[in-house]
């Protein structure tokens, strides 16, 4: 029997209609549907997609056992996310194995700072794995702001948030251009990095990007950020 | 009369069925489609395209007039290139303001180091310009390259090659993930840098990424880089 494929599928920003005319095609025709979400939750990836699946499509949610409930620094936190993963990746190389393809869905991009990955990196010793790229977040963040982020010779620095204070304050003082992922509760932290590297004044927070709820605010003027906020401070490189 | 609007419309990384859904309506919908080229070249925005446009669309090449025929430092650069742009907003802006949609096509991601953005400079304040994010080039490359490119707290650095080599190299250094832009006539110095920054055995150069010659080769081993080419060193952040 010939295996059948694992698709990672990127979905984009959050538009159903900025997935790729390729992974549109592929979410509507496939028979096994994976995704993540925080449990109890109906999950951002599958919310994309509604309306898009077959009747006869089955669903494979595959809920975070953690998320904020164990530090990051705690090695509990990486041996229960790697159980899960392992645990999760299961049923799905054993359809793999069975010849039916499966498509996980991603949002974004599968390879940028995605949950895929970690699927991926387990899956692809044993069965087919396809990647389909996507729309990046930070790509409808800076489109929402209606600036170009990149010009001529700039440089943009991506940054998770999540990073200590003092790097972060390197990193904003020395990129032309910033974005700033994996924000949440890290805001505090962020505007005090952006404020002593002198750009609060150029840095902007875009806040469900390609979402109904999309918002564009002065980073200065905000207190809390939802999950899917990006900062950003544009580049100011050659324009002829 | 109500205006037109100016669609920058992201067409992603070269594989047609790469763009978005919403790219894919605007495209096949449009009676003006206008795209940047070499002069005496097809183009490559106007050739993922081919196949999709309505029988009586209209188009309005935008043939560059200089490309490495005067040296970027040079003022004449600037000002042949301002004068360019003038020249072929204009048309675009009476089509507008006219009460024609216009769609420009921009490889890739409009807003990140594009041609198109020095259109939208010029028309916005004069008619209603709407941008469609595209999948970037960079995105197609780490696809190619079938391994994630950023992990957990992995910082990300896009770093144009026409940088100095001294600058490049601190850049390389500096950074857990890299991406390489506009590397053409740079890769010797680029390979340089990234020998002096101690990662040259990390860093892959990826060719027509998305496209049918795609093709992943080490950095080290390449001594020519054609116009699409984006390199590449894999960020190593945490993964439970």
């Amino acid at each position: 029997m010939t295996a059948g494929t694992i698709h990672g599928v990127g979905l984009g920003p959050g538009s159903p209609d900025l997935m790729s005319v390729r992974a549109d095609r592929l979410v509507r025709a496939a028979r096994h549907v994976a995704y993540f979400r925080k449990a109890g939750k109906p999950g951002q990836a599958r919310r994309i997609v509604e309306g898009m699946l077959r009747d006869d499509v089955t669903e494979y949610p595959m809920d975070y056992p953690v998320t904020t409930e164990i530090p990051l620094s705690d090695p509990r936190y990486a041996e229960t996310l790697a159980a899960f993963y392992e645990d999760v990746a299961a049923p799905l190389r054993a359809l793999a194995e069975g010849g039916e393809d499966v498509v996980v869905l991603a949002e974004g991009d599968p390879f940028f700072y995605g949950s895929f990955m970690h699927l991926y990196t387990r899956l692809r010793p044993h069965v087919p794995v396809a990647v389909v790229p996507g729309i990046t977040g930070m790509s409808a963040a800076w489109s929402a702001t209606g600036t170009p982020i990149t010009w001529g010779d700039d440089v943009m620095t991506v940054v998770p948030a999540t990073l200590r204070e003092a790097a972060l304050t390197a990193r904003i003082a020395s990129t032309d251009a910033l974005v700033v992922m994996k924000i949440g509760q890290n805001l505090s932290k962020l505007k005090r990095a952006t404020e002593q590297a002198g750009r609060m004044d150029d840095a902007w927070l875009v806040e469900y990007a390609a979402m109904p709820d999309q918002r564009v605010v002065p980073l200065a003027e905000v207190d809390t950020a939802p999950y899917f906020s990006i900062a950003l401070i544009h580049g100011q490189g050659r324009r002829p």
